[in-house]
């Protein structure tokens, strides 16, 4: 039960694509994560995935549409929906997701993947 | 699979200690509230609850202590955990909790008990 400030613990780390967990609610997971360029295609066929944009902007691609989010704004992600995050330039963000989830989905790992640690 | 600007939906509302949920996420929901005076004693024995400041301060009050909270700082409440927040000025906060959560807990309802309805 203690105050966790965002931008104290953005401060903690500078590489991109690799959430880091801050808290735990009913079996979900608040994670940080700085976005910059593109990631990979991805989906999570059982868990949906909240992003909530702290600073800077950066756009949802979908197989049929894409949504740009900026500071302020957030999306939901409903679970087994192929999506790509890319942002132009660096970009921070919360998550709200499954405990556990791996950030490049269902499929094979790759040198990005990671199920994020603690900060 | 859409863009929820955080000013926009807080513009839609003006009451206090009434939450409005803008998205569910894995059984959880995202709700904006905004705060201000004093909110009653409660807890919720089966539920975690997040609390983010997006605009304001609050303190979190719990038995043995208090939290102060301003923009861009957050705290979860564990589940069963006695709290009760309090505002001085008016606070806009995002919550994540358990979908269908009761804000004044499990005790008796009050003229503020509510579940929520989505904006």
């Amino acid at each position: 039960m203690q105050n966790i400030d965002l931008n104290k613990k953005l401060e903690c780390f500078n590489d991109h694509w690799s959430p880091r967990i801050i808290a735990s609610v009913n079996g979900q997971e608040v994670k940080l994560a700085k976005f910059e360029g593109a990631f990979d295609w991805h989906s999570h066929a059982d868990a949906d995935e909240m992003f909530l944009v702290l600073d800077g902007s950066f756009t949802m691609e979908f197989r049929d549409r894409s949504v740009t989010l900026s500071k302020g704004q957030m999306i939901v992600v409903p679970k087994g929906v192929e999506h790509r995050p890319i942002a132009e330039a660096e970009c921070s963000v919360m998550l709200v997701e499954t405990a556990g989830l791996v950030n490049t989905g269902d499929g094979e790992e790759t040198d990005r993947t990671t199920s994020a640690m603690w900060i």
